[in-house]
Formats: structure tokens, C-alpha cells, sequence
């Protein structure tokens, strides 16, 4: 957490119902063979929403289903996810059945249909158990407290080994504005959106469409900005919903407290992004690539994306090897801007290329530090200004082992 | 091989010599522990030569050095290539080394430097041992017999389990030409060029520009359509000489054997590209992906390059999954032009996917068929005549432990 904002405060029991207004619950409805698979989270009064989707052509039935109810009312109350089954690519059916979803989730809350979102997320081309999920929805009991958003936040993971809570406080117009997320993502994750979903809950006061910009704006240095295998999903997204019910002037751009608004949803989805990276399939490590001095920020994030994305980068981390040539590699095919003669490449706090050139270092040292369970990595580019940060994970037996018999 | 040109015809005891006029060389200098490390390929006469080269921003010094040189003459005569070190990213003394390689190898063969092409493939970043390499350039005898060929194609590897060579006769004005290839690329590979070498030689006559052309149109088609893991590497180029011994007329664009010629360069570097694929680093399957009904022939073989390059494709053939969802994820997200609902998908001869909708196969049967060595994936959009080809490998544990303990 880097921010200049000093009435940023991190939330210590973070929770996705911590806003006021909000709450949750998680269940096992039988999608899966044990674990809980059916959640919900809604808010006491219609909120003012925005979604972000993945970029794929294909996309999943529920993810059609949101969007078009987004796209109706600009408002969201409640949304509906199922985890183990991802409804995508099973045709009509599938849209019959995200509907289904979003009715009896909103028939249960007394509420119109387009005011629910409808998320699913795990194996694709398989058609949805609707009658384990209709049957589930029926016992699901939102609750304001911590247990109704630890059983959501655990009810929509997949192959995640932990769950990803984040929540933040800040003062806007003297009012204690707090915003939440939590997300699911460990394989098939190269967002833009992607492989993962994400739902950040506020109850400040903010239009949709300002809403949907500042969410954008983060998004893209945040959620997109990490990878994990560079697949990019069916069925991604994040979502937010902001009730309103702090008490502040409704937020815009000119607000005096509009940055710090989104610099604070800025660090609730990075915290997200950072922990889906980190709890990549079969990861032991999270990387972090820093670039700077790129011609624009844009270049720098796509090179810092590109260095974390390497195959190669990410088995040399995995095995302790600290084989500064694939990072320069990666950054000369990533398509950006550059002079390779003038490169500063650093592992940690260790130089290893300065203007292009290798530079004596201690392998020992190095190897100690690639050790550590966080990784970082710093490109100078000396062209420009422009600075991005990226964030992915090492690629591990694991990773091969997981993906190798996910189905069976 | 599939052509429509009857005189095309694969030689059985195919090397890089075989073609009138050339001869090859090769011995361990001392770069690599005990395997052959040093091998030059010579032709009698200057030959008429092209190259393509990796598109990476950071190349590394001998190719800077070939690329120089054959702008220069347009003709080489003999080619100098080292193993084990890629002599990439090694600044100033790097290029003197690259320099040196290239005039030793002349000198030798007393002709001038600039008909030396120069090409190293190995560790990134690490000096070359060049007094071992003037040293064993001094004991190179290249012969045009069976033996200096085989030398040359296993001196050239890295971590490549085998040796990758082809060669096609083809008659051109009653005359019969050669064309002959070899190549080395196992990891790092993703080219465009990339981490690979390809060197090709002839006896056709042919000039600089119309070879490269040639050599152009059939890279697009071979060598850039193969992915092992999607790093584009520093150092990798193919290298085509054409010495003109085989007394046909200077084959030009309007001659009536260029498209044949054209096609069985193809088929040399087809050869050698697949070759490549299936030695992928800790590959146990080679993966081909066609691809019809696209709307053009480039987009086709984009996405067929998506497809063979995905890790989730890529782990689920390791793990004889018929995972055809994270196929079909992998068309959405290739940038192609495309309607989900359109979409045909067939693993081997089985359609798991019709207009976009999962159909149901055994199971049983797809599992058999992707036990085989070779894959066959096939998805048609339905959209327009563009088709292409790609070709990739499995993901497997042994690419992992490869590419974690490279350089320790």
C-alpha cells in the first residue's frame, strides 16, 4: 500500500459487506463435490453499479446476462454467483439458465430480475446443474457480519487455495466512506478481463457512469496488469456496486475528494490483483515487475506484463535462477519503444544490466533472494517518463500438474 | 508432406550437404562440457544468400554481424556457428567476438569476411569463450559427405533431445535441384524469428532478392508458425544459400518452375519447423492446429498460433484431457475475426464443438487419441476461405525442470 491520501485506512477484519448497507452469504448446493459453490451479496437499497468484462469474443452465458442488465437499469442490488461449473459455451441452454439464476435470486429478494448480476466461474462447455442451484438459492441467508462474506469470498473459488478479501476507509466530504473487494482467480488468468472475477462493494454516493470511468481508469493498473498463464477467459469480471448510504455529496469529477475516492479503489483492486498473481496456479512466488522510463505509461505496463508473462522469466524464478538475459529478452520482444543499449535491469535491489550491458553481481546473494516468497524486478528504459507496475507468479510442476487433470 | 508437384521428391539420406557443392563440419571446442559445440557450413562458390531474422528489439552480436555482411554482398559463402552460448547481450566485446569468429572462419577458408555468416545459440548474456573457438575453427574440415552433415546438425543444439534435418529434389529445366535444411530449437521458442536457426542450402540458381522473397512467404507459413512457449528469442535467424551448381536458368518469379520450387522450400522448412515443435523443451506431443473458414489466410494461422501456443491447451494434451473449452477460450481470445456461435471444433476426427455448442463424443475414445505422439486439432469458422497451420508441444513437468536449473 503506496498512496499520498493519509485518511486511507486499511480495514483489518476486511469484508465485502463492510459498507454500510451490505451483506453476503455462501453455501454448497452441490456443483461441486464438497466445497461451498453458490454465494450471494447484495445491498440493502439499489445501488449505482459498473462492470468490467474479459476481451474474449467468446463469452460466457452469465456474463451476457449482466451486461445486459447493467446496461438497462445502471443499477445493481444483488448478485448471484455459482463457483465449479463456468456456463460458458453451452449455448442456448446456458442463457436460459443465467436467467434462471438471476430470477430466483431476485424473485427471493422481492426485487426486479435486471437488478442482479449473475457470475459463474469453472469448467467451461459443461451445462449448468440449474436444479442444484435453484434448490440453493432458496437456503441462501445474506448476513452483514464477517461469517456471510467469508462464506462468499470462499463460495466462489475455484482452484484459489486461499481466499482474497481486501477493504479500505476514507473520508469524503467528513463522511467514513468504505470500499471492499473480493475476487477468485488462480488459472487462466491474463486479464483484459480475464480468468478471474472480481466485486468491490462501496457505500459511497457516485453515478454510474462516473463509477464505470473510475473503475476503468484502475482496472487497467490493477486487474489487468497481472497474468498468470497469458489465457484470457470466458467468463471475467469485475463488478462494483455503491449504495450510497455513507452520506457524502455524490462523487464526480471535480469533487475536491474524487482522487482520493479512486486512488482508494485503486489500492482495493490492486490488493485484489496482487493476491490473485500470488495465488496463481501452482505458484510459490509472486513477481512484481517495476518499469520505468518508458515513453509512456502505457509501454511501461505492457513491458512490466510482458517480463511477468515470460515462460521462461517465470520458470527462472521458480528454480532460483537469476537469469537476467530472459528479462531482457522479454522486454525486447514485448513491442515497446526501446534502445536495448540502454537498459538498467535490477533483481531486488541488485544491478545486474546497466546500459544494456551485464554487470558483476553475487550469484550467491542472488540466489538467497529468489528465495523469498515475493520477487522484484526493475526495468529502466531511459527513454521517457512513462512508469507501470505488473504483477504474475513463477510457473511450477504444479501449474503442469493441475492443468493436466483439471476435468478428470 | 502434402504437395501437388509430382518431381518433388524427399530425399532418404537427407543432410545439409546434399545439395551440389556443399560441405560441413563439425567438433566440440570446449564451450559445452563434453557435446559438440562448433560446426561451419561451406559452399564451393559464393553463394546467392537471404536471411530473416527475430524480431526482438534486443539481437544479439553474430547476428548483427550476418546481417551486416550479407547486406553488403548479398552472397555468402560459408556460415560459422557456435552452441552453448548465445553471445547475446554481451555489449561491445560481444560484436568484437562475433567479428572475430566471422574472420577466423574466412581466413581459414581464405575468402573475405563478409561471405561469413555468423550465428550462436546458448546461455544469454555470458562471454564467449572466443579463444576456444579460433582455436577449434582451426581444426574445422568440412567434407560433403554424410558424416561433416550429421557433425554440423549436432553441433548446432542446445537443449534439443535430436537432430532436425530434411532435404527435397525437384526438377527445374530438366535439371534436378536440391534443397536441403537444418535447424536447432527447443526452448525460447516463438518465433518471428525466434530461438531457433534454420539454415537451408541449395544448388538451384536463384538471386539474393528473389530467394529472399521466397524465403520470406515460406517463413510466414513455417518457422513463424510454430510455438514452443511463446518467448521470442534474441538470436534466431534462418539462413538460405543458393550456389547455382545445379545448371538450371536463374529462377525468377515469372519462371514456370518457381512456384515449384516455392513449394518445396516449403516443405524443407515445414519439415524443420515441426521438427522443431515436437522437441519442444520437455515436449512428449507434437500439436498441429489447422484452421479454415477464417477470413483470411494470416488470421487463420494467428489463431491457430494462439490455440498450440495456450498453456491450458498445451497441459491438457499433456494430460490427454479433451478439454475442447480451453480451445475453443483460446480462439475468443486470439483477436481474430469471428462468431462464437459459427464455430466448428474437431480433435482429430472427433467434432467436439458444432456452431458453437459443446456435442457429445466418448470420452473414452478422445482420451486413446491423445495418448498418440500426434495431435491433430482442427477449427473452422465458418466465416470466409482463409486457412492456415501451426504447430506446438505439450507443457509439461520436464519443461519446467528444464528451464528452472538452465544455467545451474
Amino acid at each position: 500500500m503506496t498512496t499520498l491520501y493519509p485518511s486511507i485506512k486499511r480495514i483489518s477484519g476486511n469484508n465485502i459487506a463492510s459498507p454500510i448497507g451490505f451483506s453476503a452469504a455462501g453455501i454448497h448446493c452441490g456443483i461441486k463435490h464438497k466445497k461451498s459453490d453458490l454465494a450471494i451479496l447484495v445491498s440493502d437499497v439499489p445501488a449505482n453499479a459498473a462492470g468490467v468484462y474479459t476481451t474474449n469474443v467468446v463469452q460466457a452465458a452469465p456474463l451476457l446476462v449482466t451486461k445486459q442488465s447493467l446496461a438497462e437499469t445502471g443499477k445493481m442490488q444483488a448478485i448471484i454467483v455459482n463457483s465449479g461449473n463456468a456456463n460458458a459455451c453451452t449455448g442456448k441452454k446456458g442463457l436460459e439458465d443465467a436467467k434462471t439464476m438471476q430470477a430466483n435470486a431476485a424473485d427471493k429478494l422481492g426485487i426486479a430480475h435486471n437488478l442482479v448480476g449473475v457470475a459463474s466461474t469453472g469448467v467451461i462447455g459443461e451445462k449448468l446443474p440449474i436444479d442444484k442451484i435453484v434448490n440453493g438459492i432458496s437456503k441462501l441467508e445474506p448476513t452483514s457480519g464477517l461469517k456471510g462474506s467469508i462464506d462468499f469470498s470462499q463460495s466462489i473459488l475455484t482452484t484459489d487455495t486461499v481466499s482474497k478479501n481486501t477493504a479500505y476507509s476514507v473520508t469524503i466530504d467528513g463522511q467514513t466512506v468504505t470500499i471492499a473487494g473480493t475476487a477468485k482467480g488462480s488459472g487462466m488468468i491474463h486479464p483484459n478481463m480475464a480468468t478471474m472475477l472480481g466485486f468491490v462493494t462501496t457505500d459511497a454516493a457516485i453515478g454510474s457512469d462516473d463509477l464505470h470511468s473510475a473503475l476503468s481508469s484502475v482496472v487497467d493498473r490493477t486487474f489487468n496488469s497481472i497474468t498468470v498463464d497469458g489465457d484470457t477467459s470466458t467468463n471475467d469480471m469485475v463488478l462494483v456496486m455503491a449504495n450510497g448510504l455513507a452520506g457524502n455529496n455524490t462523487l464526480v469529477p471535480n469533487h475536491p475528494d474524487w482522487d482520493v475516492f479512486v486512488q482508494t479503489l485503486l489500492l482495493v483492486c490492486e490488493d485484489l490483483g496482487k493476491m490473485i498473481a500470488k495465488d496463481g496456479e501452482g505458484a510459490t512466488k509472486l513477481i512484481e515487475t517495476e518499469v520505468t522510463g518508458a515513453i509512456s505509461d502505457s509501454e511501461a505496463r505492457m513491458i512490466a506484463k510482458t517480463v511477468v508473462g515470460s515462460p521462461l522469466v517465470k520458470t527462472a524464478v521458480f528454480g532460483c535462477d537469476a537469469n537476467w538475459g530472459r528479462i531482457l529478452a522479454a522486454v525486447g520482444y514485448s513491442g515497446a519503444t526501446l534502445d536495448p543499449d540502454k537498459i538498467k535491469i535490477q533483481i531486488g535491489t541488485t544491478t545486474v544490466v546497466s546500459d544494456g550491458e551485464p554487470v558483476d553481481f553475487s550469484e550467491d546473494e542472488l540466489i538467497e533472494y529468489l528465495k523469498q516468497p515475493e520477487i522484484k524486478i526493475k526495468v529502466n528504459l531511459q527513454e521517457g517518463a512513462g512508469k507501470g507496475l505488473a504483477w504474475g507468479c513463477d510457473l511450477t510442476y504444479d501449474y503442469v500438474q493441475i492443468n493436466a487433470s483439471y476435468r478428470t
